[in-house]
């Protein structure tokens, strides 16, 4: 049924959102003395949404967020040696072990021996080619493609670049917006697998997610079973 | 002959180089005061290499690089009005405009009609995906690649990719190290072009390069005359 099946990456195969949330954290306590945490995550995902035209996605830009927005509220006084420690909690999430979610590799082990396989990923080239070695996973996959952005255009391009029928290409992935909704407008199926810690940048509305029709699974290694019944 | 013909991108169809020296200059400025122009440009040259493990290449990294130079060549004492100013350099960076080198557009565009062109390059994907579509350029290319490193092994995965023979696969590029040399490596030919402005990074020693045969030439200019007197 089903030719090519193509996984997100970040919070689809392993956590990632997690260490984020994490250096968010450190960055609240940082600038404890000056502002709420709440108010700080605001103003860091506000610093965030502006920059992404100019810096993209991964690490290195959210770095360079949080430093921007420890400087605009702190109203400058927060100190080189902080910043260097900012710079250090980038740096701590480009170290960190890949962490896989519970079933992915059984899961992707099985599903090649059956299809081709694919990783579909949004963000910082070598961020995401680290942690697909980290992951030891990337003999499964035919083609890993890191995008910069995944919108409708970025799967069609893919699709025929690859030679691929949208009717037998099925996307999973934890975000509506990236994964799921763009890969059903051109066609094609796709499987959300929602993940407990995402990022507010990849939320829809209900009301957008409803007007599409896509599948959705609690957990990633519900995924063999569902393909096996999808094809019968 | 030749079936695919391939561009190293930066210095090759654009000044990119210059755009860092620049930041680099401004750098030197700011910190005026602590060290002599030549010592910063050192340092900074040391953290960049020492970064690049973590960081890969492009503006962010270089942003980050600078930031990191600027606190430790002032023990800290820079100010984050200063550290603001720095990440401004970055923006200009990105916000540049892309510079074609003279006769790029006409060689390119004469050279589309008769063979199949390609964009290897490396860096952020981002940066590069942003400057193709500043250049104009973007629709001669039948692919255009992002690649983290340039070794041999990212040419042979190309042309597996593309399945291309190395014997009739051309690469053009201003850097000995990744763009030359590893495509001599594996089977393919190659162009050398020097530009006036290249990254201590990138340099090989003579030795390493008299080891191998590629061609050389000034300017793109004399590319598509090359192209045509070595098919006859």
């Amino acid at each position: 049924m089903f030719e090519t099946i193509a996984f997100d990456a970040d919070d689809t195969l392993w956590e990632n959102e997690i260490l984020y949330k994490k250096a968010e954290e450190k960055l609240t306590q940082l600038l404890a003395e000056h502002h709420p945490a709440e108010f700080v995550v605001q103003e860091l995902f506000k610093t965030e949404t502006r920059n992404i035209t100019a810096y993209g996605y991964g690490i290195k830009s959210f770095t360079l967020s949080m430093i921007e927005t420890a400087i605009a509220l702190t109203k400058g006084r927060v100190t080189s040696k902080e910043i260097c420690g900012i710079i250090g909690f980038g740096r701590e999430m480009i170290d960190a072990d890949v962490e896989l979610i519970p079933n992915v590799r059984e899961t992707i082990e099985k599903l090649s021996t059956s299809h081709s396989l694919m990783i579909i990923t949004k963000g910082d080239l070598l961020d995401q080619q680290r942690k697909v070695e980290r992951s030891k996973l990337g003999k499964y996959f035919q083609h890993i493609e890191v995008v910069s952005e995944k919108t409708r255009n970025t799967y069609k391009a893919l699709l025929e670049k690859y030679e691929i029928m949208p009717e037998r290409f099925l996307m999973i992935g934890n975000s509506l917006k990236s994964d799921i909704l763009p890969v059903v407008a051109i066609g094609g199926e796709a499987v959300y697998i929602p993940n407990n810690t995402s990022w507010a940048h990849e939320n829809v509305s209900g009301e957008e997610a409803q007007k599409n029709s896509y599948h959705e699974l609690e957990k990633i290694g519900q995924l063999t079973a569902f393909i096996e019944n999808y094809s019968n």
